[in-house]
């Protein structure tokens, strides 16, 4: 029997026998070179249903309307969020932090599978279809799910995503200003939105981490990494996140399911996938998800093709207001909009409104081609858990305080805008 | 009024005002930074129904069942072929070829609209719900009627597309072995599969163009670059286009949709889009399309969408043959796949068979489950148009012969490799 | 004669004949794929030995002893400048602003030299060897040079350099607080140093640039690129303009010069290239290098083989400093080097001058040893020509004020540092 | 005590305490963004001077009169080496491979001092200097210099390089068709001339290694990867390493050596560094280096700095061959070149000759400006250790005999050119 040893500085590990590993895969990604799925768990995790289900929902919904090249999905962004993870993880042991083996895959476990709770253009259909119903809810419920499945093998992984784990700072990493989370989303929206001045140089700021009384740090060093990624996230606000086109494209989805959903209660027939159908119809709770496990079901069988094939089955309807905001989507002859600092006077609605009557939409039908919104930017939310440096002292600072330079106080002040959102042009058949 | 000249080394241009262009755009891609729309006819027809559709297509159908981000559509595929036109041209300017500014529009529109024909998935649609109609012939249908709506200021884009224009090189950087169709396909491709062996080196490439004799040439000094082209081809074929469990996927798709029109046939009810509907109730003919001008508008709403909402909905149809196909494309479970180097003994298929009727499947639902198919890899198609070079001797000689490189005259071989795919595991519901 | 038209939107131009540039040149750049010459003028401009020189003058002289990938030169830079200069210029024609051919051409040869009379390490042998000689004064000289060996063709790129060129927005892209050599030489340091949060975007920012009153100003929609560009510069000052190792690097090269010519001031025999013994022995003022063209001959044969040829000679000399200080900086045995945010009080001196004598250094030669420095960085230099911003009414604003966005502002305060450096474990031979 | 387990699937390793490495450094790579230095010994060695030195030798020479980007040093180019041996290591271990830990860091000594017996211009000064002096016994001497200093803690490294390791597949990674170096050298070469099409892949080249009877093999999955790392190996040898203009520079450098040593010889004085003084006087035997240890020190402080100030200094020496040749070379006013497929016949050199002799070179001076040479391309040496593919049937075969695929073969054949290259507008101050 051979007894070979494994490199740890100074350390050594006893093997005896080859490791082997039937389902390590190795998957292309743009943005990293290679992901590898690290063990056999993980492996049947991207197999299950519950996350091929993820190629299907586009991670920046409708920002196609502005960057042709963001289609990537959750499922990409999910499995670059679990490589971020062990690149991390990785580093901190290579500082000499005792990670256990079980710990690296739940940890890579709870990120893999944070997003599982999202529906399709999950922002809007949250706010019109299942308002109250938090994806965190649903991605939480699934994972309870998968645990029954596979025996309770996701019990850590569930801990570290609620946060109850021991060790504090693998919470962080799943979730926390600095997550792994943000940072490939930033990273991969970045990438293929083409805003490269978004990009936020991931491989330094993982050299950067450490630990530090159970908390995920940054060393001093990495000061201006942190400051960089800051700039970057609120440049992906204004520049993708927020673009007032993409605003307005989510407007028109807004009103098309709000329109479908009048509709379909005053008992007019809407052509849509069945899962999808349940959803236009009725209004469900929190509740409702944790007593009716087929509805979860139901709700994980729902993608963007469902939305997208409702909208093009609309256009055609006989209705004026539906067939006119989906042919205005699939045709991307968007709304108008406009930003202002404060909420817009009356007067600005009421030119708008008159406006909309004249060109022959019904009093009636105004709300639906005439819309406000406020959206805000805030790059470092400092009343949240605070992003913390490790001074070269030892001492542990807020970001905020670790520096005498001037642009990350400045970046911890919220900014707000408002938007007004109007149909232009709108042809309205019968009218 | 002003009088100053514009730089053309050696020459002078007579302005004479701000010249004011309302509708230029510039629009962001991963792969070439910034993708310029240049003039306000370029503009409508981006922005025209029949190319907004194709945001909805992607370039490469399922191919992300192997590369999860190769997710890029034929929107933003034409716009980047028409981003290499435009710099091939102005090379070839800066080289003191003579282009006439509506030739340089005409050649950017000819390259636009090129894939305006193709359907969603389209090898697979084209094979089993429209045998015989190419989408060559649907895309110059469809730039027709847009040159009709457009009052004829696509005639001379057409003549370049039909190969019709007087000067040749023009068809020629549309449609041959070298295009700009093929170079932006398989640069992007590369791109997003994150394949990067397959990148071609556009840049140094679009340097080396000439023109000699009315035809498109490559200079003597870029023959590395060609035989670099033709590599990557090579690759790309292998692992992207022609890879096994694309193949399988794509194998999965042609048996729903072939046993959707069975059932169809059959009076089944089966739930679609309607202008889908129509394609899987009927078989069109291209006479169809030219005789009945709606038929090209039902074809022309199709997209990813109609298809991903019909396997979605048919996952539940009673047929078991058909949810079974359609579940195991939703959650990737696909067909296994062989490749033997020539067609497949029968006794290899007569084993098969006989696993599968084991496993349950009936024999009348065998040939949807167990099927061969071929393919072929030729880098360079010796006895097409060639890709001719320019030697320094001014002589103008086909790549294959211009040197003694041994490798280009081995990428002259055509590789035909078969394979078999078959079902594993299968799960028919009532069986 | 065949009668044919360039392509400008909407205007046409005539051709009589195919253009023949034999000059002619594409240069591989990592940084931006290919730089073109454009003219025959430009060429023999790049072929001419003054300008070939900046082939052995590296941009970032001792940087690599921190980042070992930073050993871009001058040569590079300025063919950089040269090409962000092209791509600037057209694409303020394609906005359809009125820029003669001659303009281009000057405007292209004003970037390309503006660096021509950068000494080797310029920073340093500027302060030492020829206090109060300034490396534009030269390049001015060098200019005028050039000028009459090329009968005044270089007369407008030369107003274009010194300001007095009539239309002003010409200077503001070879010098301003976003002209093309920061471009360029931002994005050029970030590439080869590795610190890809130092990129700024180039691209983008090209697209935003406009001309409005005769000034370089940017779009309003650019305001984000523009705060990218500032945050860009102040991370590559912290990180890599003042890295601690770099500034350690300077500080004992110049005392390595101090020592040299105090030497040779004692009449010691130094081991150095012709020209290079030339600076050492004399102290030369602007005056003397404007009566004495011979003098500019021999500053003009400077590069950094030279400084690096003496530093390798004096390792080996008698004198323990010298030698000490030169075997230092060739083994990277760098002074350590602490930060401060005022001068450092005298007790920190005094103690570190007591540890050094008591490690055997002398007295006299403490001044070697121990050195105290100032740095300041500065994202925006608020006082000076400012970057303008055209808002969409038309009115031109500072960036600083065209915003509320609370970061630009904080970019305007300066920031200073202040260090002290000292030698440790320096090993004098025969103390 | 606490009591974690490292992660090795499936394995455990104790851990007692926080390992503390000091001596870790981290240093950016724009090729790989960054490397790990991984050991105190790796980072002693790289603090030597011995290796120090390497910083001031480019990699490629010369190389930079056609690419002016190409100046990375020999110290980076080995760094890379080592970084991408540690990826492999870990690549081969995550296959279950037991990989010892003073394995792996020998491995990592073995790649980072592979090339510490390079002198400046390397092939030029063995050429012309020390005639039959192979660089590798001078790196192995330097080895073993170094071996002693450090105590025989590079013994297995030593043995690693020489191939007397016992695990063979060790050496075949510092040194065969396939090892850490050329991977490595093409990556970066073709990064920093910006050619990018000839970069290998080789993030996806390491995850398809593995051993296989004690041999590094390829697995069949790669073999598409192995062929593209061929031709991309090809190309780079034609485009760069064989560039007509960086052949002609080296034809310059070595008759400038070549007319000093003669003129040395001859009793003239010349300019130069002591240590590069001792190498043109004298012609050293391998069996010198051996008995005179004082002689490698001299050796090992030759750069690139030596031979530019050389020439630099011998640009106004009264020889006129010899400042004529130095005169040319840094103008690069180089020498013309032309290739041939046979030895070129007589009459071409000696019309050659006429026109120089007519052009007023002496006759006995022609050999300095006159001629030939011959360079070959062999992407795959098919007679030396070849690469071997691991097949799914386990099979090992040479990869020329693992697949049809025709170009492989192709890429066995050795392409021969032969040169004649001669001074053109020679002036020879005082003829």
């Amino acid at each position: 029997m051979a007894r070979l040893y494994s490199f740890i500085p100074g350390l050594f590990t006893i093997f005896t026998e080859k490791i082997v590993l039937n389902k390590r895969k190795i998957i292309n990604d743009p943005v990293y070179g290679f992901i590898s799925i690290s063990s056999d768990l993980l492996f049947d995790l991207v197999e299950h249903p519950y996350f091929q289900r993820l190629r299907r929902i586009k991670q920046l919904g409708l920002a196609d309307v502005v960057y042709p090249g963001a289609l990537h999905t959750r499922f990409h962004h999910a499995l670059g969020a679990m490589h971020l993870m062990s690149q991390t993880l990785r580093a901190l042991q290579e500082k000499g932090h005792l990670i256990w083996g079980p710990e690296i895959e739940a940890a890579q476990i709870a990120i893999l599978l944070h997003d599982l709770g999202h529906g399709p253009f999950s922002h809007v259909l949250e706010s019109v279809l299942m308002p109250g119903v938090k994806h965190e809810a649903i991605t939480l419920a699934l994972m309870k799910d998968l645990n029954r499945q596979m025996n309770g093998r996701l019990d850590m992984a569930i801990q570290m995503f609620e946060g109850t784990y021991p060790r504090k700072f693998f919470h962080q990493m799943v979730s926390s200003q600095l997550d792994m989370d943000r940072m490939d989303y930033l990273n991969r929206d970045s990438f293929y939105t083409g805003v490269i001045e978004g990009s936020i140089g991931a491989d330094r700021l993982i050299k950067m981490f450490d630990i530090s009384h159970d908390q995920l740090v940054v060393e001093e060093k990495g000061l201006l990494s942190i400051e960089n990624f800051l700039h970057a996230r609120r440049l992906m606000y204004w520049q993708v996140y927020l673009h007032k086109t993409l605003l307005s494209a989510q407007a028109m989805l807004t009103q098309i399911l709000r329109r479908a959903r009048e509709l379909s209660n005053d008992g007019r027939v809407l052509f849509a996938t069945p899962d999808f159908s349940r959803f236009i119809v009725n209004t469900y709770s929190l509740a409702d998800f944790e007593n009716n496990p087929d509805l979860l079901q139901s709700f994980n069988a729902l993608d963007d093709n469902d939305v997208w094939a409702s909208v093009k089955g609309w256009a055609s309807h006989e209705d004026p207001v539906l067939s006119a905001l989906c042919k205005g989507l699939l045709d991307r002859k968007l709304f108008k909009i406009s930003f202002f600092d404060a909420f817009p006077a009356p007067e600005i609605l009421e030119a708008k409104s008159r406006e909309l009557l004249e060109s022959g939409i019904r009093e009636e039908d105004l709300s639906y081609f005439l819309l406000t919104g406020e959206t805000t930017n805030w790059a470092y939310e400092k009343e949240q858990d605070p992003i913390r440096v490790k001074m070269k002292t030892g001492e542990l600072l807020d970001i905020a305080d670790a520096s005498d330079i001037p642009t990350i106080e400045a970046l911890t002040k919220i900014v707000r805008k408002y938007y007004v959102c109007w149909g232009k042009n709108v042809s309205l058949r019968g009218s």
